[in-house]
Parts: structure tokens; sequence; C-alpha cells
């Protein structure tokens, strides 16, 4: 864009303009270290491989050294005017060591070359996403261990459906998180492939060996088809959808959390650093992060459809439209990263008030099951038993008193099945450790389940 | 967040890390000049109003005004510390003025006042974007003026259909953008409503007057209920959903002009402002901008959908999720305010290649109409006419021979109404020009549309 | 597709499968009232100005007439085999009064049929929506009004903020559909556009009158540029676009019925018609159908972005994959149509617990603002007042005692403003009729403002 | 819901239309094979168990096997009446059996069950779904190999860029399709798990044993978390990211498919049966199942979006909005199982045109990259040598003529490094041939590479 040639029915500003919304280092800047390794890999093996002068390559390999040096000391400064990373890192080699600099693009292309950054960009955070989900997953395991005779009242369409542990409710969790574990891990197989080599879409004249450059960049794998490296961008899609479903489950918990930190509900209670007040009300103390996770969601599915959106109905191979898979990538990567740890901070300082899940418990019918299933155990019909409690739990709304308080006739009164030993059955603790069954809420399970899931965990760091 | 419950077992940076996560600074501070507005407005009726002494109004007054030329001049700095930009401008102001700053904040709330600023920010920036779109309109119906004798095919299925002028394409395009004028125009109602006064969700015990802070700001219209002032975002989402219909049309003209520049085609030459080469391959001349906002599609859709999700099922009235609600509306504006002028600038620069577009139509068939037409016009039911002039097509196709390259004769082997006038019917021009239906493609509709369209902008600028 | 070329590699089967997949009779056959009603104003229009013999217009006219009986009777069957409604109708035509039915598709094409017909039936349909949003404000400003007096805890971030009217809180959701019901009334500008007469792309060479036709369907204005009218999908968008916002709308109020039927809230309760029982627990009385209406948000945001995601970069005039626009809108116009109605019906059977809501305020502090702000009153910086009071609300939670529960003496060691007539100031009910503000939810302003909405709706139901 | 307390206001019609938006049968039906199958295993398991008394287990799997051979024959009915497919399924056995159908609901609930069912739907069709990959992959690989030394433009930004083998480029969307087979794959792992014993939330006190029922059903693993196992739709989820990754590289394919069978690509011709007519246009042959195919991805998308925003912030456990899963996800399913089916046909019989292809390189420079690294080779750095050759280029676009048609002289006027041997390296075959770098386009390797994905398909078949 040497000459504009409108320049003069447009003011240069304009033009400028122009260029600003054409760049791309607004952003990719971000994959500024990732540029100068892939760059560093490149010219290691051009030299090795006799594609360009030894010296020539040493040469380059040096200036690529400093210029990391001061990335690192954040002395290196990005112009609009060099478009992306890859033209201001070239540009300022160029400064450092003179012309031969041009000789690091050879057999390859931007193409290849902004896939390749973006690639070990992604990939040089993945782990950091699995990380924090151990740390999370690891807090969730020793709150249920340690929370697991905790009662409270399960819920359904968020009516009090039957009793259960609280350390239970929590391993829920864990298995979410397990399964965003396992496709964050999956995730790494595709991310895992060098495009570098491909050039600009047809693979290079040149003698490169792929196999050096991936093995210096710690890929697993080779992209083997050069229109596809430079022109897939499966990797982030896959990232992006992981993190959506990461991020709903995150908003569910949320959800709780708000909805119990509640006045009306008060099973909990946020840590300070976790809420703040409000600027006209003094008695406020909201759970913002809480909120601010559970909207978080709307931007990682934005993201998410945006670059379904860009790709669909894109031919072969580049497209400038792929410009805009970075932005969307790199800002769902940092809020994901951050939502964990706020996330695992919070729950990790959370107060739990037992005593109100319990009083919760007191009144409200949760224990209605097991009546049913006491009535279905001595040979009733589950559907006949379904309705004689029925029965009882609206006799027991209507005069405001719970089935416990019902006498031993009343009880019989609707069925001459029920005996004394039903009211230890109609108690919620009892409810909880009579539900041994696998995936059960009792506590027994709720303890063991918890071994287990270290043991995956303990696994895990091993491995 | 004055003392940090969990610093003992976390770090200090950790700490700030959380304060980060929760700030929208970062953001918010795009809405400076709306919040000083926003308080200056307030502080006025504050004092008119004996709410806060008069001398205390006009000195916070003071100190505002003073703040307004420092961000002109680009002297503030804004801190995390302190969260949004309300607050920061609060500790601005109290360190300007001293404790006086605090009567601001009577009778408002950050609920209402980010509502204001929010409303405000959309307020002021609608109009730039009808006025982009009127620029834009006029390059159309300039262009198409002074085209509408350019012959070209007209496509369905990306299949030569019937030739139109070109000028007839492109306004099918001031058609549309039109359409996203009145939506536009139509989203300044819901914007344009104050917020300010429903303080956090109820309204306020002071005796404020809305109507003097709605005319100070420009506001036509005032919420009459403050829950709904404060949990509204329903002007932002209307913003969304029209930016996404826009992007949408312009996706389509990318398109057009992305396929037009390319060898095969080559209908179109973009300006060199408006492509770009390539690192590696000297010939390339890409359509960058065109696929750039292609492209942009998905952030636009993404940032619609975003909201959406962040809105759903949030209960009254205001709620942290709602934070997430600006920063994806600013990149939505700021885009679509620079697609909108490098779309002007791409179209009112580019070169067409009539005679390229006059040669596409000699052998194409897309005369086929005509002639089903002219039976029909002799009598034939049209699915007969139809099916003829199939058959002269197929051997057209078989034959490798247009129409208009066959006899007299051979055509009347298919059908005898047809005679020696069939030729001029089958001319693309002609087939162009008879086209003089209420909207069709006629050279004279086109040239008569131009002047309809030139008086529909005459009018919008004197209104 | 009269013949399959590839019949003899595959089985006969397998080509059908690729004539259903290709098939749209599957959902456009919903439009064949309004098929049938745009081809006969197409028919007398062509009678009437002589482009096809007056004697055919009539034939074709009756036969259409016969099939709008045989339709309405359900006598109508429609086949794969013809593809879409307009070649099953024109089949049927044929049938009913043989070849000269071939003479209704003069002068038109399948490409302004679908349109036009798409036109009309979102056309036939928003006035329905219109009104069952009607429906749903008179109920609201109705209970409004009757429940004025009814106070409750408001909420922000789900946190006990102030008191409000429940009238109040109703109408909030007034403004909301209020603005829905503005943007369907715009939306209507952009559906009342006849496509007819565009024919495939270009218009037409016979001298059809437009007019006429417009005026025939009820059309208030007529597309002036044929390729546009082909290749619109504004309105559809529109309307999905308003559809979102609606449901979003819906959504929250669902969240709220849902968690105010709660055990733990217990603010109202649920119609047995709009609630459900458990399959396995007896008690539960779950709010069933404000939960599905919540989900709905999902259906209907999804068909936003799927058309967007359609209309994305096609280039002009129509193209196959805009047969993807219909089977969403129409879903979403059957769903929010019922929704509609079905959360009418919930609202208007709704039971309230007024003294639930009015226990709920006793202890909680959220007449917190009403001591700040009666200490700004006395001329304290309202950032001072703030902190007077957030200090005497920490002492009360700690105390496990109400602001109005401490004695003058404890309060006034807080500030010495502070006087005997605050307890009035305390008392939630005072709080809620000092907020006069315009928009305030004082009581008198709850049922000043249910006269306006009511108001609002007589005027529209008299223009 | 047996009786409708506001019977009185509302007409039994409203009641129905209540109903009716409650019920799920109108697409759940589609689970009915799913539904006995797990009823079946779960009462042969409560009479292997001793739960209920083996004599009656046996009665109600007579019934339900009764039920799957009146199912098969198409001879169930379903009404609304019964809400979903479960309750239907046990009105029906009740009828056939009586009261002891009742027993089949001991130790489970409508929660577990509905969950199992989907899970057993979505386990039976992914394998069809990798299947049909596979089918897609193996055309693809075959016609690669056939096609290898088939050559055409390369494109990037739709511009002509370096030859490459037609070959080569079929086997970019195996890659593509290799991942995706990877993805369902995967998916497997998250399906393949029994929810059933979770009963409503918590587990159940009954003595069940889920091993037997997983190994019944042949469920690979078991939930373990009784609240997870009823509230988890992630399984779905993956499947429709996995669909939408997928139907965005079907939608590129398309769009080049549409392209290329242009007139002005002309590169391709698609049978007649993915083909078709226009009913104005006689010339028409549109490709009009690869627009649909390329439209697809919009509902596909929406359903992907759909089901993450039903479950953004959903408390657990079970929530009625959690029945919005099931109407998108089967309708995705059976749109990705046509469209692959479709598509390979589509493929399959593709006529291509390789002499249209290789006119199409003569003069369109894409060559030049072929001079720029032969100068690179010839030691001059490759910015310089892209430099030198961009000045030829500029001179052949001007004076018409390709870099073959310049004399050696000429071209050494740009270049002292150029020699005769020049003019072999600036033939597309030798250009193609000569880019053997792995993934590149050289005909040998794309032979290579076709033998090698055969091998995968090879082995998956066997595997």
């Amino acid at each position: 864009m040497s000459d504009k040639l409108w320049g003069g029915r447009f003011t240069g500003e304009a033009a400028e303009w122009v260029d600003e919304f054409g760049a791309s280092i607004g952003f990719d800047y971000q994959m500024a270290a990732e540029d100068l390794e892939g760059s560093l890999a490149h010219v290691k093996m051009l030299g090795q491989e006799g594609i360009i002068p030894p010296a020539d390559a040493q040469a380059i390999a040096a200036g690529l050294q400093e210029l990391q040096e001061e990335l690192a000391a954040g002395q290196l400064t990005f112009t609009v005017k060099n478009e992306d990373i890859h033209l201001n890192m070239e540009a300022l080699l160029t400064e450092k060591i003179g012309p031969v600099a041009g000789k690091l693009h050879t057999a390859r292309s931007r193409n290849d070359q902004v896939a390749t950054d973006f690639h070990l960009w992604v990939k040089h955070r993945l782990p950091a996403v699995m990380s924090e989900l151990t740390t999370l997953q690891s807090t969730l395991v020793k709150l249920a261990k340690d929370n697991a005779a905790v009662i409270m009242p399960g819920y359904t369409h968020m009516q009090h459906a039957q009793p259960i542990s609280y350390g239970h409710y929590l391993l829920a969790y864990f298995e979410m998180f397990q399964r965003d574990y396992e496709r964050f891990e999956f995730n790494q197989k595709h991310t895992d492939m060098l495009p570098l080599g491909a050039a600009a879409l047809a693979g290079t004249t040149f003698p490169i060996n792929r196999q050096v450059v991936a093995h210096e960049l710690g890929f697993d794998a080779i992209y083997h088809n050069s229109l596809d490296a430079v022109s897939d961008r499966d990797f982030a899609l896959e990232f992006l959808s992981n993190a959506s479903i990461l991020i709903m489950h995150l908003s569910r918990m949320a959800e709780e959390l708000i909805l119990w930190s509640s006045y009306e509900f008060n099973y909990v209670e946020l840590d300070d650093t976790f809420s703040t007040g409000s600027s006209i009300m003094p008695q406020k103390k909201n759970a913002d992060f809480a909120e601010l996770i559970r909207g978080k969601s709307g931007m990682v599915y934005g993201n998410l459809m945006g670059l379904l959106t860009v790709m669909k109905g894109l031919p072969l191979a580049y497209n400038k439209d792929m410009q805009e898979d970075k932005a969307g990538t790199f800002a769902v990567m940092d809020t994901i990263l951050a939502a964990l740890k706020v996330f695992n901070g919070m729950l990790a300082t959370l107060k739990i008030h037992p005593e109100k899940m319990a009083a919760s418990l007191e009144n409200d019918f949760s224990n209605a099951t097991e009546l049913a299933d006491y009535l279905a155990n001595k040979g009733i019909p589950f559907r006949q038993a379904h309705a004689i409690v029925g029965a009882l739990v609206l006799k027991g709304l209507q005069e405001k008193r719970s089935l416990t308080a019902m006498s031993l006739t009343e009880l019989q009164e609707h069925s001459d099945k029920i005996e004394a030993d039903v009211y230890q059955v109609l108690d919620p603790k009892v409810a909880v450790d009579r539900r041994t069954s696998l995936g059960g809420t009792a506590v027994a399970n709720v303890i063991k389940e918890s071994q287990r899931d270290q043991a995956i965990l303990d696994q895990r760091t091993k491995g």
C-alpha cells in the first residue's frame, strides 16, 4: 500500500483510518512472544538445511533473541503502519541486523506464520486452563469431604425435592469440571499441530524440514495438507465451544451462590473480597463476582457464535475474514482463566450456614418421597403410593402441619400399611443416608466419591 | 471492599486480580464525557431545586467543568482501584474540591447514573451512524445514475439469470441502507429516554425535577418506572440488532466485490488503498477490506448474542451481569462506523469494467426469459413457453451456440409463433430496457429511481 | 428434475431422499392460504390489464377460489414430489382447470412469489402479537392498580434494596411490553411491502400493475427495486430481533415467578393450571410454564442467530440458502403467541401473599437508604451519611436487631442529627410513599401511572 | 393437572392450549424406542434384584415388548393429554397389563428417565454420523487419487495464488472431516454414560443395581453423581458444537462448488440430481443442494446457541427449561445426516472441467512465487526477490503479457540472476510438482497422502 491513489480526493486522516481498520497489531501484539518463537525455530531449520547460509541464519537468530529479551523487558513498540505483529517484528529485526533479515521469510508466508503463532498461543495456555480446573476441582473435593454430613434441601424446578448432602451438591460440579477438563485435554490434539511449512497455501519448493521445526516448537503433529494448514481454525472453535460449556457450568453455580446469598435463602455468605457494597444503600452486600461470571457467559457464547459466523462459507484457503479469529479467542481465554481463579477463591472462602439449611427442611415435605418409597416397599404399586402420599401432603399443607407432626392413626387413615417405623424414615438425615445407590447422596457415598475424585486428581498430577 | 478477609490465605496479587476482574474502568472510561455531562445536569438541578445549597452546587459544577477541560486535554487518568468511571470521577472531583463533592451523589445511585451515561453514549453516536449511512447512500445514488446504462448479468443462485443495469444493482443496496437508516432512526426513540432520577431502583425521597435534567441533557422522554429505568437495556439490544442487519447487508455487497475482483469475474477493480499485497506472492491484489468487513459480521452478531444471553432470566432490577452490556456495544459502534466509512471509500473509488460485464452476457443464455415472455405474449401458456425455450437452450448448450446464433428456421422448429422480430428481443440491452415495470431494471427506471432516492436524501438533510 | 442421471449408480430411495432434502413443502405448507391469496390478486391483475385473456383469468380465479375452500375444509394434500407450496398449488390448479393454469405464472417467478407469501404470512400475524401484548399489558395495569398498596422488598443483585410497591413492580413490565409493542408496530413498516412484480430478479416485460396487486392484498408499500424485493429478509430479521427482546422480558419475569414460588420466598402461588406435579415427589408443585417460557428464550435467540447466519455474505439476488428463512420464523411466531397467552393466564390467576412480602421487610435493613437520605437532608454530604448508616447496619447485623429496634440514644451515638422523627421515616410503607419523584414507587404514583397506562391502551384500541 | 382451577374464567380450549404448550410429546415421541428400551432394562433389574416381585417384572417386560412390536409396526398413537413420551408409554402399558404397570416407575423418576432416553437417542446415532463421514472421506480419497494430476489455481482471498493439484484440494477436506470424525468419536465418551438410577435428583433408597442396567443398555460408564446425572446436557452441547464445526466445513466446500459451477468459473458441473431449474428462466441450472447445505449452517449454529442459552444460569437439578434440549438436537442430527449423504452424492457425481482449470492458469501470474523462490535460491534475500518479481508482474499487467511471454533479456533487465532455466520453473505443472515439502501440493505428495488417508479409513473399518 505504498501509494494511496485516492489521496487526492480524501484527507490524509481518512487514509490513516483505513490503515487502522485493516491492521491487526491492536490485538495480535499479544502473540509477540509466539511470533519470535516461531521465527527462531524456522530460521534454525533454514540454516540447518542449508536453505540459507548458516551464517545468515545465525545472524537472524541472534537478532530474534535480542528481540525476545527486549520484549520480555517491555521495550518493544509496534506501529499500525506495519499492520500486524509479523511485519512489525520483521521491521524491528531489519532495523537491528539489516537486509539479511529479509532471508527469514524464505519458505514461509504470513498465512502459515499467523496460523503457527495462533496455534502456539492457544497451545501455551490450555495447560493453564486445565491447571485452574484442577485447582477448582481440588477445592470442591476438599469441601465435599468436609461437608459430607451437611444436609440441605435438594431442588428441582427451584422447589424443595428431597434432602441432599451439601457435599453431594459440590461433587456434582466436580463431575462437570471433570468433563470440562477432558474437553480441554482433547482440545490439545487439534491445537498441537504445526502449520508452518504450508507457506502461502501450497507448500514450498524449498527443501524444508518440518519435523525439525515441530520438534523445536514442541508440536506433536504436523498438518499434512497445506491448504488445510492455513485455513483451519477448528482448534479455536473447539476451544470456544469448550469455554462456552465451562462458563455455562460456572453460570449455574454462580446462580446458586447468588440465590443462596439472598435474604430469603441465607444458606451461604460470600467473603467480603468477593462481595461489594452499594453507592446508595449502606446495608447491601452483593454477590458481584458471581453475577459477573454469570454475565460473562454472554461474551463467551458471543465469541463462539462470532467465529462460527466468520468461518461460514469461506472458500479455501486464507481469507482476510480470518483475521477476526484472534481478538475473541484471546478475550475468552483471559476471561475463563480469571473466572476460574475468582470462582475458586469464592468457593474456598465461602461461609455456609448449615443451621439455615437444616431449618429449611423442617416443614417442607421434602420427605414425601420417603413415604412413597416406604409404601412401595410394602408392595403397593408406586403410582398408588404416590397418590396416597399426595393426599397426605395436601392435608398437611391445608393444616400447616408436617408429615411427622401427624399421628400414626392419622397416617393410617390413608393407608393401613403405615406403621410406627415410619417416623424414622421421615427424618431428612435418614432420608439422605438411605440413598446409598451408586451416585446417591448418602453421606457415606459422598465420602467414598470424594476419595475416588481425589484419586483422579492425584493421578492427574502424577501423570 | 476496604478489608480483604482472605488476604492471609492468598497473596496480595491475587486480591488485586480480583479487583481487576470486577472493575469496569477498562472499558467504561469511554463514557467519561457522558459521565461528567450527566453529573453536571444533575448537580444543576440539585442546586436549582434547593436539594443541596446553591453554593455547593456551584462549587461542584465548577469542579466538573474543570474535569471536562482536563478530559478534553487528555489529562485525566483513572485507576482500577476506583472500579468504574463513576467512582473515578467522584474521586477526582473530591481531590479537586474536597468533601463537598460528596453531595453530588444525593438523590442518585450508580444504577441510574450508569444507565444515563450509557444512554447518552449511544444517543450521541446514533446520528453519526445515520450520517455515514447517508453518505454511503449518496455515493450509491450518484454511481447508479452515472452507471444506469451499464449492463451486466443479474444473478440468482450465482448463475446468470437475466441482464440487469449495474445502476439497478447499486440501488438495491440503497434500499437496504434506507431500511437500516429507518431502524437506527427508530432506535433513537428508546435511546432518547432519561433514567436519572430512578436512583437505586425505586425513585428517591428528594424533590428532584427530572424534566429539568432531561431538558439539560437533551432527552426527549423520561422513564416512567424507576425499576425499568435501571434495568432496561432494550436500546442497546435494538442497536445491536440493527447493527447486525446492517453488517449483514455490507457482508453481501462485500462478497460481491470480492467475487467480482477475482480473475474469473474481473468486473471491478478496487483502488489500491482498499487492497493489499501478499508477503509471498508478488502478483496478488487482495480485496482485504471487503473481506474484513464480511468477517466483521462475526463480531457484530456475536455481541448481539452476547447481550441477549446476559439479559436472559435476570430478575429486576440492576444486577452486576449488566456490566457486560457496554464493552460489546462500544466495539460494535466503533466497528460499524469504521466499516461504513471504509465501504463508502471503497465504492467511491471502485473502477468497473463494463466491457467485461458485457462480454459475459454474450453466450450465457440470460436472454432465455425474453424468449419465453415473447411466446407467452403470443398466447402460449407460460409453462409451455418455458418448456419450448428449455429445449432451445439445451440445443444451444450442446452445440455451443447462443440463441441469437440460431436461424429463424431453427427457432421456428420449436415454435411457429417465433418470428423475425425475435432477435431484437434477445439483445441484452433491449431485455433490460423492456423491464419497465415498477422496480424493474430498465435504464429509464434506474434514472427515475435515482432521482427519487436523491430526493429522499435531500429531504433528510433538510428535515 | 425429471430425469435423475445418477439413478444407475444409486438406489431410487437415495434419489427420493435427495428430493426430500431439497423440498420445502414440509414447512411452507403453512403459507398455503397466503399462496392462494397472492395468486388470486396476481391473476385478477393479469386479467384486468389484459396480459392474459379475461376469460382465462376468470377460470384461474375460480379454480383458486375452489382451492381456498378446500384448504379451509382441510381437503388439500401436498407432496414432496412437487417440492414447495407454489408448485403443489400449481399442480392442484392444473388438475382442476387444465393447462390454462399455466398462464397464472405469467409475469412472476417463484422468487417474488415466495417473498410475497412470506410477507403476507408475517403481516397477517403481527397484529396478533400486538393484540396479545395489549391483553398482557391490560392485565398488568389492572393488577398494578389493585395492588398498588402491596409492599414488598425491591431487589438489586438479588439482595433486598428498598421497599417497593408490588404494583410498581408490575408496571415495570408494562413499560417493557410497551416498547415491545412499539417494535412490532415498527416491524409492520418493512413487512407491509409488496415484492410481487419483481419476477425472478429484474422486473418483467409484461405491463403489470403492481399498485392494483398491492391494494388487493392490503399492502401499504411496494418494493421499488426488483433485486431487493426478492432478496430482502429484513422484515423477518426485525421480527426475530423483536421476538428475542420480548422473550428476554418474559424470561426475566418468569425467573421472578419461579423464585417467588419457591419455599424460601413464597411470595406467590401459581394457579394449578400453570403448575405441574412430579412423577416421584408427591409434594411438588412446579412452575413448569414459567420455566418453559424462560427456556424458550433459547429457541428464539437461536432462530435469530440462524437467519443472520443464513444471510451473511449471500450475493444478490435469490439463493436457495434463503429457503432456510421460514421454518424458524414460523416456529418463533407460534412460540411467542403461545407464550404471551400462557403468561397472561399465569399472571391473571396468580395468587400473591402480601403478608409474606411484608414479613420479609421486617428485619432486612432495606430502610437503610431512608436513614441516609434523612441525614443528607440535614446537610450531611451523602457520602458521609452513607458511612454513618453503614456503621449502624453493621451493628444491627452483629446484634441481630433492626434499625427500628435501636433506641434513639443508640442512633444518636452515630450522629447527633438523628431525632425522634426518624422512626417514622424507617417504616417501609412510609419509605415507599415518600418516593414521589417521577417514576418513583410511591403508591400514589403507581395509581397515577396505572391510569396513564390505561389511557395508552384505550387510545390504542380506539386508534 | 387433574382439576383446572381457572376453568371458570377461561374457556376449555384455553386450558387445552396450555396443556399443549407444556407437552413435549410433539417431539419426544422420536425417543419412543429408547423409552421402551430403557424401561425394559430397568424392569429386568427391578425383578432380578427382587425390588419388585419377579412375576410382576415379567408381566411388565412382556407388556413393554408388545409395545416395542406395535411401535415398530407403526401402531402406537400418543396424546397431548399424556404430556410426554414417558407418561404416554406408561398409559399404554397400563391399558395393556393393568395396575401392575405402576410398579415400573419404582426407583426411578422422569428426570433420570428422560436423561436416559436422550443419551440413548444420541448414542444410537453418533455411529451413523461417523459412518457417513467415513463414506464422504472415502469418496474424497478416491477422487483425490484419481485427480492428483489435475492442476487448478489455488486461491487465497479469492485471488489466484499458486497452482495446486485438484486432488490436493480434495484432501484438505479429508483432513477437516477427519477432525470432525475424531470429535464425534470423543463425543461418545460423554454420551455413553447411564443416568438411570439417579431417580429424581438424589439417588434412591431401593437397592438398585446400575451396573446391570448399564450393561443391558450397552453403556460404558455410569454417572457417579445423581444431581449431575439428571441435570447434565454436556453430551448434547458437544454434539451441537461438533455439528456446527462440521456444517461450517460443508458450507465452505459448498461455497466453492457454487462458485465453480458459475458461468465465470465453470470448473465443475453438478449432476442433474443435485441441481434444479428455474420456474421462469429456462436456461438455469442451480446448485440448489450446495446452497441449501450452506444455508443449513444457520439452523445448526442457531440450535447450538439455543441450548447454550437454555442452560445458562440454571440452578441444579432438573428444571423444565431443559425440555427445550431435544427438538433442536433432533433436528440437527437429522440435518447433518442428510447433509452428509447429499454431499457425498454431490461429490461422487460431480463432473470436473480440467481444461477450464488449466486455461485459467495461463495468464494469471500465479507462477510469480516461483520466480521469487528462484531468485531467493540464488541468494537474493526473499524480500528483495519479492520486489523484483512485483515489478515484473506490474509490467506484465500493463502490457497484458504473462511472465513466460517475456524474453530472457526482458527478465534479466530486472535481475541478472535470471537465466534460461527460468521458463521451466514458470510452468504451472512444474510449480505444483516442485512443492514436495511435507503437506505440499506436488502430485506425488497427493498420491502418497491419499494412500496414507486410505490406510486411516481401512484401519477404522477394521478397528
